[in-house]
């Protein structure tokens, strides 16, 4: 069994003591610092998710110690292009000080560009973007002007600021074009779902739930401007398994702009992984996804997470071997690349 | 095989009348009579459910009869909280009369909880909500009343009723953490979908077809309200199966009050009830799940049911440990709670 | 390996010349002719999709060369009943110009009448409509008239031209009660997703994608209308996977005029057809639906296509026999059915 701390027994209220006692005693040792980590769980690359206002000195840090290994900040502007979110203003605010961009729309768009310029100067190839559901937006740009006025004036409404919130996923897809930054789209969750555990204890304690999300309509603005481009790289995730089917393999299909990131969330699982499999190679192809990245904030969970994902995905391949469907030395092939070609090309790492 | 009537011939032309004859002689003999057959069935207990209105002297004949046998009443009360009902006003007026309350929202709030009590007095530990959708409401005090005078002076519009329904599953739940009854939602039937049928033969003649239905939205005001009492248990269940892993077994996962329901209607089926554990328990597990309970109108049906139902838990749990997700000896254990502990224990039995 | 050209190699690059020059080698020789495949392929009937305009000379003259084989048309109306066509306008006025019809509503149904007959007349058993949903309509015939006339001044605005395509399909569904053709509905592409492939190359060009599909409310109008007549044959497909289990299985099972379609274009694959197996099945059984039909542009596929399906639908069944839920002889009988007689009747060949 690969665990980190060798555990064979099964958890329960009679190993508790003595499982509890060999994990104290393991934590402290030079074999469980991180750095020994990452060489023992052979990373290559960790990319972390940094807000568009962080200012990445501890990836400066890490990139400055003459440590081999490599971590890798992520662009995620969230709080700075969704005016639902909880201070928004205050963080456009900061966001344009930070750039010394004015509070103009070219100047917000500006201050965008310096800073994924920054990330990717600090190492990241991707951007990430969690929001509430899939909609994008293709506005004129006077049009996109008077909306950004709107919004930074605080007088946006609920559509108004959703409207934003979709028109900056196509700007960002147009940044993406020019500086080659792989742009991820999670949409889907509705966040903060119990109000009095958010009064507790505030966002991301579980409260999440998945909605059902299309993408066939709320994706066509962004698609219209840019779908058509090989060298655009948009990676889409959803937590709703209809969608795989019915709208996201059709559309990664289709679309040279588009690949399909793995299973997520509640779905990182075998269940979850296997249907993944089943609904979307049929359309989609295997060379159609990103293999296999993991969403994790537990660093020891790395290793079975990616243990798991490679049997779900080598299950899948062996019953396709197994029905005649692909030979035994193609699923060799595709073995490796869903583990490791896949996802090292699709990042550009 | 494990029949009633011991047939282990298929049925066909050829068989027909012989299966028949053996049929027609086994029914008059004192081992097919009801209360012989509870015992051979091995059932603790029987759920009937019952409208608000029922004076449940049936049941209160069974309890009196000096017979063994446990059977109890459910608190349906769809004809009095749905102003959709045909018929609703007259039920409403019996129900306030019946309980001596005055025609007020604190009155009819007050009717169901005097039924209520006389429910569980004469056994009853459930009650059942089967509603076109899972909308639920969470109004003021006031607001709530003026709703309930509109309601009653036959001046909703659709759109009030639906909202005044909704309000009332949350006054349901609100009583259920009073008075303990556990609450169970069926929504998303499209009921007498077929318009000559029901003219000539009336409702529940099989003319009812599922729709899609949301529970994240639909649900939060409930929620909101008392979905984090763990003293109350709402049991949910679904016709629309792309709910389970989107939205149902996360919010079961999330929420203290919240179970599912098993397989339902069109899916207490052996594909249905494997979709079912598939979809569900990775995010929700087996123990928010309150094991099998069977829908059925027809008595000799029950014993091929919680036999199927076994099946296919058992076939899942295999397939967890062939896998190596789950050790033989906990599959054995979880084998009994599905079929026997958590609804016991759901269900308050 | 069953192929037509006898490829048992695999493609790659290494093999592509040889087998590039051996398919050029066979396509001139006489096996390869069009009515020599027909006959090695055991095909018994063809039919195409022919648009309402259409003569079918093309089909009057294969009926008349003297040769054995069966190739009908499919009589398809949606350039003369869906205003959203490009085209629309001069379409409707050369239908009913080569019926010889009045400008009228009365006109318009009598110029789809004859059509029809025409098109029964040349071999047609069926037709065929491809709308964007399943909207469907049962208006008065005095307000489809005033319709139509809105329709017929190109004043009819977006939801009016639905409602024009939905009064349509009942109209449809009317005349195959009366006619005798069996009908068939594929909703639910979202055609021509990408602008400038559209503009570049035209429709159809591989930018049609599947969105959310609902049959409960889409229907009833039609249903209300016709559903109960057993002389009746509509068959439904499509592309929301979601809808079988919920909707389309419960229909069908229920309206004696209701048959499901194969699984159709991205879900003719073996996952796709398994899935559809497992998803009807138990709600609407095999009789219910049509067996297999493909849906193919590439004559050279029709062998590899019924092939598929008759494994994918045996191997269904086999595990039906494995679990018991079958006897082996009724398996055998069904495979058969699935295969042909379930086709043959149902399309009335």
């Amino acid at each position: 069994m690969e665990t980190v701390f060798g555990i064979a027994e099964r958890l329960s209220p009679k190993t508790a003591d003595a499982l509890f006692d060999r994990i104290e005693a393991a934590i402290p040792t030079p074999e469980m610092r991180p750095r020994a980590l990452f060489d023992r769980f052979g990373i290559e690359v960790i990319a972390t998710t940094d807000s568009a206002l962080d200012d990445l000195k501890h990836h400066d840090a890490v990139r400055h110690s003459g440590w081999h290994g490599r971590v890798v900040p992520t662009y995620r502007p969230d709080t700075v292009v969704d005016p639902h979110v909880l201070g928004f203003s205050g963080n456009l605010e900061r966001f344009l000080a930070m750039t010394g961009e004015a509070a103009t729309w070219d100047g917000y768009l500006n201050a965008h560009r310096a800073r994924r310029a920054f990330f990717k100067q600090c190492g990241a190839t991707a951007t990430d973007h969690g929001h509430a559901n899939a909609r994008t937006e293709n506005l004129s740009s006077g049009d996109a002007a008077l909306l950004f006025d709107k919004v930074l004036a605080g007088k946006a409404d609920a559509s108004e600021a959703d409207a934003f919130r979709g028109q900056m996923l196509t700007e960002m897809a147009r940044m993406s074009r020019d500086d080659g930054l792989v742009m991820q789209i999670h949409p889907g969750s509705y966040r903060n779902h119990n109000p009095s555990l958010f009064a507790d204890f505030g966002p991301d304690k579980g409260a999440d739930i998945p909605t059902a999300t299309g993408y066939v309509q709320a994706l066509k603005p962004l698609l219209d401007a840019v779908g058509n481009d090989p060298a655009l790289t948009v990676i889409l995730f959803t937590l709703d398994e209809t969608a795989y089917s019915r709208e996201l393999a059709p559309l990664a299909g289709h679309y040279p702009a588009l690949k399909l990131g793995p299973a997520w969330w509640f779905f990182d699982s075998p269940e979850g992984m296997r249907r993944y499999r089943e609904t979307t190679t049929e359309t989609a192809g295997f060379y159609n996804t990103v293999g296999f990245n993991d969403d994790t904030r537990a660093y020891l969970s790395i290793p079975a997470c990616h243990d798991m994902a490679r049997r779900v995905d080598c299950a899948y391949l062996a019953r396709l071997v197994a029905d005649h469907r692909l030979d035994e030395e193609e699923a060799f092939g595709l073995a490796r690349e869903l583990a490791y070609g896949l996802a090292k090309r699709a990042y550009r790492l």
